[in-house]
């Protein structure tokens, strides 16, 4: 550890700090006004982040809170704890038998938004690539928000929330083969290649899933059942975390996304005799890495770019994102619910978007392929989007209790 | 999230599982062997580390575990969590009717190996800047290492363990004064400062901790006892996480070392009525954070520089090290506790070098003051001390418990 290293450790904590506090004190604050924890521990990372209160230079001329690597390396560790813990929720058997409505649900969710905006934005006169990377930027829900809500509401082993979650990693997965072909395009500039060269990396995107998530469930039992060979306490705990860890790591390696490894070595301990064990030491892991991932998300929400313009494009994205989700999860999650209902909680529930459009914003910009307006836009969208589905999905179930308790109301009067 | 970043994310992540995973291995081997399971730990890091088998190109070309920024911030973060569970042990009140003998144990501590070792170095012909760099690496007990083994024999309560916990916060304090002179004499070249200026600069730093500790003692129990606002789950867990990441950062920001900070909120914590929801919770931290800080400490230990000199210089400075710890803190420690073994007890478990070896050794090295050759020494002195403490404690305790055993069965015999 070098001087230098030392004075950045300590704005990194010092930032670690002030946004988990903030975040458990407006979790605290929306729990008590009924409103979505997340959303409180979004908000507050918006507050104390660094393009606002956190900005001021107090701590050796630094910003109070600063996003340095290691900030931002946290912030993605815990959207693997997040997604581990959603993955303990569902055990492979109850994943597969979802199998065709989780695929149809996910495969929709991204195709609609990417034919649609492509329509609609080249409509509007952008650019075919330009077109392309904000349509590329609309596919992949980002499920944390929708894992944490509906584990507040108790709601993580409803029908419902098993086709979200099934849905929305078919969700991520296609999202990064889309990915993959569009910076592809980017980096070469060419903006038509043959469609056989896209079914097959798409194809290939899938495999890999299919052989990490054999994979996940071949091994993980194996490791955790060798009962002679961890007797020491936390050993299991240990091991079910490297492993996951590893996981998502070899997921990256591959071309997928972390949080995919993750949720599959997840789905692979939910079959093992020691779920219980690693579910209660992970429960703990949450308490803090769930409001630091939300408020980091927050943190990075910088408003500043805001003009007419770019709000008035904004209002066009972010409907479209909307309906094309609402569409796109809602109509097939219908035909595999048979409940009105429930089929709108899995199109709310797969509305928010984050970490591919950040990334493909972020790849666009730098590319020079995206103006910094859009840029901003596509923030504006995965912001907007990641503030309704928490609130929206809260509203409907509240709804929808209500109606309940009149109904049996009504049935115990007659 | 750029695509380098995710790069490097997908290393650390990978890292972070093998490092995790050869710590649990290894652990469960040593415990098997009866050996301390941090050793194993040790070991585990420096098997998997980027100088031995972590250092083969696997992903991207990059070694297969790389100690960025991200992994040594996690570490020290790793560092923080232990001294925050160790001060979980003990309450400001017990901590200051310790305060003489603390006081006495850890300031001898650090007199006697600077002193004694900076006449042995001169005299063996090294400059003043570079014995006096060499002195201060020989300072500061690091206390993890002893902690995880006064955990593992269930000792944490005992009076000698009590000791060795407050004396070696007063010797981390004091070892962080040592390093201000001696870092501010490298960078001016002036190796004659006023006595004047010292006493001040170490005064200052003892007053610091106390402010400290006394705002910790008093601000930590009247957040946490709010009850009427901390009612959501895991509130009061993430509340008094945050409030020793912060404590920590305003430990390093007013020149102390962090885990002091996190110690003193640990000690805050302890007196009140939530300690056993706090302590259930941050065991489990413990679960992960331990092994991690071991393994990434044993990681960077580089055994490739060593030649017949090196090995010479360093036979000298460990038995410096050793010697003058046990005899500087065991006597006065004999004078407390009036017990031969627990004196020694306490000796031993200062042993141990840690983090301040390391950053003197990376100042005096970066700034030209120390050869290539001391740097190594160093590094192995810090090394060997690490390793000996822990297995030298625990045969102590086993004999310990074994003279009781055939001291008790004598007497149910007569």
């Amino acid at each position: 550890m070098t001087a230098e290293s030392s004075a950045l450790f300590l704005n990194i904590i010092i930032s670690l700090a002030i946004l988990l506090f903030a975040a458990k004190l407006f979790a605290e604050l929306f729990h008590r006004i009924k409103m979505p924890v997340v959303l409180g521990e979004l908000l507050a990372g918006i507050i104390v982040g660094p393009f606002a209160l956190g900005g001021l230079p107090i701590f050796n001329g630094e910003p109070l809170v600063i996003l340095d690597e290691t900030v931002k390396h946290i912030g993605e560790i815990a959207a693997i704890v997040i997604l581990f813990i959603a993955g303990l929720e569902i055990t492979p058997r109850e994943f597969l038998r979802g199998g065709a409505a989780s695929f149809t649900v996910g495969s929709l969710g991204v195709i609609l938004p990417f034919f649609v905006g492509y329509y609609v934005f080249t409509a509007f006169g952008l650019e075919a690539l330009e077109a392309m990377l904000i349509d590329t930027a609309l596919t992949a829900t980002s499920i944390a928000i929708t894992v944490q809500v509906l584990t507040e509401l108790g709601k993580m082993q409803s029908k419902e929330a098993r086709l979200i979650l099934g849905a929305a990693i078919v969700d991520d997965i296609l999202a990064i083969a889309v990915l993959s072909v569009v910076t592809t395009m980017v980096q070469t500039g060419d903006t038509t290649p043959e469609i056989m060269d896209i079914t097959f990396l798409i194809l290939k995107i899938l495999g890999l899933f299919v052989v990490l998530l054999i994979g996940s469930i071949l091994i993980i039992p194996r490791i955790l059942h060798v009962e002679q060979l961890w007797r020491s306490e936390g050993s299991i705990e240990g091991i079910a975390t490297a492993a996951f860890f590893g996981a998502a790591g070899i997921a990256a390696f591959v071309g997928l996304s972390p949080i995919v490894g993750a949720f599959s070595v997840g789905m692979a301990v939910a079959s093992t005799r020691v779920i219980k064990q690693v579910e209660e030491y992970v429960s703990k892991l949450g308490i803090i890495f769930a409001p630091l991932f939300f408020a980091i998300i927050g943190a990075q929400v910088d408003l500043r770019g805001i003009n007419i313009e770019v709000l008035y494009l904004s209002g066009i994205i972010i409907a479209i994102a909307i309906i094309t989700k609402l569409i796109g999860c809602g109509l097939p999650a219908l035909i595999f619910l048979k409940e009105k209902t429930n089929a709108i909680k899995v199109g709310i529930g797969m509305i928010s978007r984050g970490e591919v459009g950040l990334i493909v914003a972020g790849v666009g910009v730098s590319s020079g392929a995206l103006s910094t307006d859009i840029y901003t836009t596509v923030i504006i969208m995965v912001a907007v989007t990641t503030i309704i589905t928490p609130v929206w999905l809260k509203m409907v179930y509240r709804k929808d209790r209500r109606s309940t308790n009149s109904n049996q109301m009504q049935k115990s009067i007659t």
